[in-house]
């Protein structure tokens, strides 16, 4: 009853919610987008089961919801998908993100050539909607 | 009551959640970012209070779910934002998607010139997590 009661505040809020994650307006949230290409290598399955399971231990609380999409097309038919994969890392404010970064940054990289050799985009935004 | 039971049932399953928009694995993401540029205009408040509502109306029940972030920053600090905007949309099916842009395509992209310059890229993506 307290966790119905907790999810209809989150509605009132306008917040998105995925089992214990909460996301809100005026979130950061960082996108590392990887640009396709002939003989690129991704492995969805590493990324998925190995790699955000490591960022979430070292993280921490700090993230506060994660997300990952599989690019499947182009917006023209017929055009090639600009990005393999994207992964969506949410914090409250920057400097968690930062701060973790700082502490983390280094075992985080070194887990990326496990899965990929495409150079990641990173974009960090503040959730509007 | 009813509504509460919805969401934990939502919970249950893994999906994420926004208002009465739901988001599950399996669906179709349609990513459009707009690449940042010397000079060039994007009109947030437009985007956001008039572009997205304008969408609502045209994609109808089709559309399951929406997003808005506002780019702030690359990844490397003092590095340039790649993209000013990034704007999501949700659908159950890909036909979902395609069947709505046949009827309302020419609509949607005579509003773009209301609040940008810039050639946005789309991708179109399915929700792994």
């Amino acid at each position: 009853m307290l966790l119905s009661t907790l999810n209809v505040m989150a509605q009132v809020n306008g917040s998105r919610q995925t089992g214990s994650q909460v996301i809100k307006k005026g979130m950061i949230k960082v996108t590392i987008l990887y640009p396709g290409g002939e003989g690129k290598k991704f492995d969805m399955d590493y990324y998925t089961n190995k790699h955000f399971p490591l960022l979430k231990t070292l993280f921490g609380d700090a993230l506060k919801a994660t997300a990952i999409d599989k690019g499947i097309a182009g917006g023209a038919p017929g055009a090639p998908v600009s990005f393999v994969a994207i992964g969506y890392l949410y914090f409250d404010t920057l400097a968690d993100f930062q701060n973790g970064m700082k502490t983390n940054g280094t075992k985080i990289r070194a887990d990326i050539p496990n899965y990929t050799d495409i150079t990641p985009v990173i974009q960090i935004s503040e959730v509007v909607q």
